[in-house]
């Protein structure tokens, strides 16, 4: 056979419910993209999900969190949302194989933190003391949005990819570190320490500040909120600027280089003969001994 | 035959015409960058897009947009530019072995688009009350710049490009969002929300403006016009940045190397006996038949 | 054997005591990651590190620096960091074979300067005369951060890395110079110099901080502290913008691709009768004796 | 012999004298880089273009043009710079096998712009009618500094490659052209537009100036000075940005392909009997069939 069947690898937790009728049906719904009221399953929660994140974060806007109406608006389609996500978790509970590995894996924790602020709220109540705690718990809904990166296919591959390259994220952190750590201290000492004491206009106005100043611009993000003012700053930041620039190509070069491999590696299998790696993917002979690939 | 003979690839609507004398002429003028006379209409094609163009933008500019001489020498300009592209348009209409193919090909509507606003100007007039969609109307013509891209042979392996790679972009859209979602979220409840309510001085006045920042954080793009100001807020935004940063080259990565290998196998010469491209540089045997490349 | 030992190569002023024994049981404790002893070792030490930073960073922050308890208590933590760092660099003294060697090497001279700082304050004294440089002797202490770097598996591969990219990165700069100097020249000519003479209202007050911008602009950090006001200067610095960003590639790609090329060649195994190192990932023979590497 | 020779490249129009004594001598020290003599005379020259550009900078800081004292200085420092730099061209010209050739050559002319202007301002004389034209011709020293590329081995090398990936470039900048100025338009079309006709309090004044900001945008400069204000104007910027980010990897990756692929096949020839590219530049055997590179 030449094709190679799609699989689409499971998660442990989720094995596919062996003999009966609806929950096997249910979960291949639920589970699987390629059954087509699946699809429609995808579709119908992807919009769910696009739309509960854009209640949450409209609900924040000024001009909104004043309009009563509107929030009432906004309260009911909540609730109709969370009823959705509450159905949701309950099949997805009910169809796989082990519904205890589900309820403590990773995504059944992000499916039960979807609904349950929702909830928690109802017994808190709109008093004003627990403002700000209410709020947050409002807030935590926004964790619904990584819904969305189960939806991918590529997620699984993409997670793998970061966490195989993790020591040299790491690396790449701790170089940062070690230099935002130097030329923020340094940074400080010039712009900000004077001979009659510490300069108080400077914008540099302690290492933690000038740490934050050194992220932001070695990173190229640039905000310009804190910013050289004398000549020597300028000259020293101008001379870090460059270097940072230099030396942070290195680390993430590092982690590049990472993934350009595991990309190229990814789906060649090698010649059963000559071991040639690097075959093409749609290969059928081998490029170095021109042995068939699956002889 | 070592030398590979530059087959300009044509889209399935711009054959060019079988037998007659004119319009093949014609044909090989308007659509081959290789015909002497094709070389001086695309000279002059340039020359018209860019004049186009610049006419558009300038009129904007408040010190000519109430200078009525330079207005009216710019209303002329674009007539005769119009006109030009008007004949350009009935040309390759009247040139290509099926019209309405090219009609309603993708250049073929731009071509359209080009020259339509501004017909469509005569009808309204310059009425106060349709002012905006006058305007509007006006600016559909900077859609001529779309021409520049059918001029360059590399569009069509670019778009390819594009499109090939348009799961790992969209893979890294979604990253992206679900990123800037869950730091816009936490970033609006650092700074904005107090014990006392919602603090009106921050500039992250809500989770949508909370994720216009973090966009334009974690692209490095960094305005400096919404900005942390508080110390707990400075540290998670740091935290923020190296690791968005540090998440951004994956995916991009990710991308850049689709390209990179596309880029790799692109180059090569096709194997003489199955014409299958796309080889490996240092192949000995083609992937696809099996037979010597030097054979 | 199959499985390669991860061998880590030892700088040569700290070979490993050969007969003694309490010297050798501290050499594996303090210098390998491996033993047991060592790694509970290498997190106390990773602490200590982190909490001298933090305490370095913390008392220039304005609201600490003028709270008396705040730093007697930083004091007295700062001391007792001193006396470990004191005990953990006569350990090292103590238990290399060659302790001179080890005195003036690269991490020798680092492991003195993070406790020195500290004695010298002593002799110094807190008076108001010597008060920059009581402060810069103070801010020294910053370099323990270095220590971080040693404790780093990878630390060694990516000096070497940079090391022999030094010449790229030369280049780079260079290149960057070159860039700097005649783009800041050109900015300063259009935004500063009017038929009447120096425009003092302009940003490029002079040439280097004309320079200043080119560097913040052409590593896309842009602050926007410094910014072209005229229409042309607009216009130059566009254009200098896309041929800075166009040209900055080349040599970061540069860079880049000595990387990518050392990241693949350095994961594969020995020759088992050479012992040379980098051999491409799909060789069949050894590069260097010519052996089969699978023999 | 297993040492490859360091070839380097002359142009055409500096070959070294064939016969002559003195020339000869001369030739080494200034052409080439080995020779001892040469290798001071190259020091020479590096501080005297460092200082040069320091004067020209340093003439145009407000804090020294107005020191009647430090601008004689500099005047005569900035003489006797000339000075040598004149007998540096002379001597060039001396010595080279083809003086005319030399003298219209890119560095020929290189070398005598870095003195012309010094002399040109003797002529006019610092008259105040005449003082832009004399400040530009002053400023013109400033390409002293593209000297620095000539010292620079790899100068050679670095501009083949530009110029070898010069149709990407092209293919890069039209990309950024036809997308900066739709997303420009646009921009303006949102930002700037209203029902009652164009608000002037916006930042997008006119297409121009929008086109300004999707460039410092697109490139991720970010400078902040330009910046959304309207809720959709903030909306279709993320928008933006995010497509620009992700199509601006795309050309920008081509190019970068185009040096990863030159980097990798620089320096390898391929071997005699299987014709294996790719081998490292120290292999003395074929990485594929063993045999020597060199038999």
């Amino acid at each position: 056979m030449t094709n190679k069947p799609s699989v689409k690898r499971r998660p442990r937790w989720s094995q596919r419910p062996a003999d009966e009728g609806w929950r096997r049906r249910m979960y291949d719904i639920i589970f699987e993209a390629d059954d087509p009221a699946g699809k429609w399953f995808d579709i119908g929660l992807l919009l769910a999900i696009l739309a509960s994140i854009t209640i949450v974060s409209l609900e924040t806007v000024p001009a909104y969190r004043e309009n009563g109406a509107l929030l009432n608006a906004f309260e009911l389609v909540e609730w109709v949302l969370t009823g959705l996500f509450t159905i949701e978790y309950a099949l997805r509970l009910a169809c796989v194989r082990r519904p205890m590995r589900y309820a403590f894996s990773f995504w059944g924790i992000i499916d039960l933190l979807s609904i349950l602020p929702s909830y928690i709220t109802i017994f808190i109540g709109p008093s004003s003391r627990s403002f700000v705690i209410l709020r947050s718990i409002r807030l935590l809904r926004v964790f619904r949005v990584l819904k969305l990166w189960r939806m991918m296919d590529e997620a699984d591959e993409l997670s793998n990819a970061i966490w195989r390259a993790r020591n040299k994220i790491i690396v790449f952190v701790v170089v940062v570190l070690v230099a935002v750590t130097i030329s923020g201290t340094l940074m400080f000492h010039i712009e900000a320490l004077t001979a009659d004491g510490i300069n108080t206009s400077s914008q540099f106005t302690s290492i933690p500040q000038s740490m934050y100043w050194a992220i932001v611009t070695m990173t190229t993000v640039g905000y310009g909120d804190v910013v050289p003012q004398t000549a020597a700053g300028k000259m020293i930041s101008a001379v870090l600027i460059l270097l940072g620039y230099s030396l942070i190509i290195v680390p993430s070069t590092f982690v590049s280089a990472e993934f350009v491999n595991q990309a190229t590696h990814r789906s060649s299998h090698p010649c059963h003969y000559c071991e040639a790696y690097d075959q093409r993917e749609d290969a059928t002979y081998c490029y170095r001994c021109g042995k068939r690939l699956d002889g």
